[in-house]
């Protein structure tokens, strides 16, 4: 672990920009105990100040550097790119780029995000897209699961990259010495699914990658915590993921309506209501917020936009530790495998466009 | 509504066999109240004999079909298919096709069931294959989605045809006079999505259909309840729907351990029982098993392989609704309009094969 590490915040994204980007920093700050952390917070200085204001422990750690520019967060990636230079989006992860920063943490524009990060930093080795990785809470711990909204199709060997980074993200962030993997499908049999997860699922099964693949999982598996580590395209990955969220939130809500529902149900949730806010800080999704995009040349993580502040602590620590692990050096040793492994150049070209259509 | 109907069922699918047909037979009958229905149970006479001696009120409602022949679970689509002739699944779907019964109910081999299904009875007016549908438990209500698993890529026209079947479906069994329809997606706006998904969005627009379109929506619209039914392919809409049911079980799981964390929250969690008690009937999965392939020219319902008396009495349910109502003519409709509005035949061919592979 380095000693001293420098992470900078785009302090304008997310639906609540600085006041919830500034009370995460101080949040995150107070998790970090003997870790030297500082922060550099792109955005409007005069937000930005007001906010550090009501957090001075905080104020301390921070660097504030001004810009008046800020991606809108229904802009086109494709728009982001060309109008974006000098936004503090921008701004936070050309810090990374130039050194001035291990880490960059954004709540803003997904896609803008992406493709910046892609333009500034560059992918790794032999990756096409960066990934976006969802922690998720299990019966079993946390799963990580990808690509959770990156790229909207995947081919087979992306799928493989994405198990590779997913495993190094896992033992980096969430501490499994030998996270097991598996590819998320419709069935367990060999033969479900379509072209690209039976194809993805021979290469892991036969390239001699130093990873603990466990095969074809399904949806249910998530929760279940079957596997460390569930692999899928950004499509899937993406519903799957919100599908969940608005899951938990239904049973939830339908548990409250009970406990409404008469005095004597009032009376006996009142009794248990101790052991109620434990399960309730257990699901509660601020403490997994935090995805990371994998396979750039830097750390950059994606906050949800609507996080609260204890939730963009949370990112910011993913970042942390991120930029204190060596998972780099585990990403390259597995490309490099699996580059030797498939016939014809390491990985695919850029995905082609799905080649299905109406007509 | 019909004064009479037959319900064909395969007594030897699913993982119980007819230890949960018979007695879902014998559940479904309690509640259809005046409605007659009437039964063919095909299977292993002496086995399903055993279940009626255990249930007499069924067993006036019954007629036992003899066989032998039963499609394992784990069987290819296209092996069902070649050998499956006078298996109990097979003979349930032909007393359809031959008039003998309404509807049939099965918790077999669900490719097996699709492929026999196609064969005996065939597809409706320009639908290319038929479509699974889920009914949900949400804030609001039912929402109906579909696909969720018979087809592992649909292109554009497919998924409209989804919507068109969808809507018909939920007007008939969850009783909305007209249901509004998304589509499933990772983002609201317009140019999110794979080709497939924007360009079906485009047809659902444009195609001046008798729906009520409200366009895109994400994984966490379904337990909203955003709207009456969801479209999506059978890849994501299996995925969505097995992430749901995991995600609903883990909450439970977490509720159920914090009850009984403490002596103070198991005496809430006891003064709370009744309350408790509501809220697991309204989450159970069994209130909305039962999956009809749509698109057949004939009613077939999927029940899920490991499901209760209680849920495959739903599953029958579901069967006689659609049996009793005149959903068809709605769907005849809109279809006759997709295929005015399309340039070209009314409907694409088979889905192509996925073109991108891992070289």
């Amino acid at each position: 672990m380095s000693d001293s590490i420098v992470i900078s915040i785009d302090a304008m994204g997310g639906d609540h920009g600085p006041a919830v980007a500034v009370p995460g920093v101080a949040q995150a700050l107070e998790g970090f105990g003997g870790r030297q952390v500082r922060f550099l917070l792109f955005g409007d200085e005069a937000q930005i100040n007001a906010e550090l204001a009501r957090h001075p422990k905080a104020r301390a750690a921070c660097e504030v550097r001004h810009t008046d520019k800020v991606i809108a967060s229904d802009e086109k990636a494709a728009q982001a790119l060309r109008r974006g230079k000098g936004s503090s989006l921008w701004n936070a992860v050309e810090a990374v780029k130039d050194g001035d920063a291990q880490a960059a943490v954004s709540a803003g524009n997904t896609g803008g995000l992406m493709a910046i990060s892609k333009l500034l930093l560059r992918m790794t080795g032999g990756l096409d897209r960066p990934a976006i990785v969802a922690s998720w809470p299990t019966m079993r711990g946390v799963t990580a699961v990808l690509d959770v909204g990156a790229n909207v199709s995947s081919d087979a060997a992306q799928l493989v990259e994405f198990a590779i980074m997913g495993e190094a993200f896992h033992c980096a962030v969430h501490g499994a010495h030998r996270p097991s993997v598996g590819l998320l499908n419709v069935g367990s049999e060999e033969q479900k699914g379509h072209e690209e997860v039976r194809e993805a699922h021979k290469i892991l099964r036969e390239a001699g990658l130093d990873l603990d693949y466990r095969g074809f999982v399904e949806g249910d598996d998530i929760a279940k915590g079957t596997v460390d580590v569930v692999v899928t395209d950004g499509f899937s990955g993406n519903i799957a993921l919100k599908t969940a969220e608005g899951t938990a939130r239904f049973v939830r809500s339908v548990m409250r309506e009970a406990f409404n529902s008469s005095l004597q149900a009032k009376i006996g949730a009142m009794i248990a209501a101790p052991a109620l806010h434990k399960m309730r800080d257990r699901l509660d999704p601020s403490s997994v917020n935090g995805g990371p995009l994998l396979g750039l040349n830097g750390i950059v993580v994606k906050s949800h936009g609507g996080a609260d502040a204890r939730g963009y602590a949370n990112a910011i620590r993913i970042a942390a530790d991120l930029a204190s692990s060596d998972y780099a050096a585990q990403i390259d040793r597995n490309m490099k495998q699996l580059a030797a492994a498939l016939p014809g150049p390491g990985s695919a070209g850029p995905a082609a466009e799905p080649a299905e259509s109406a007509q």
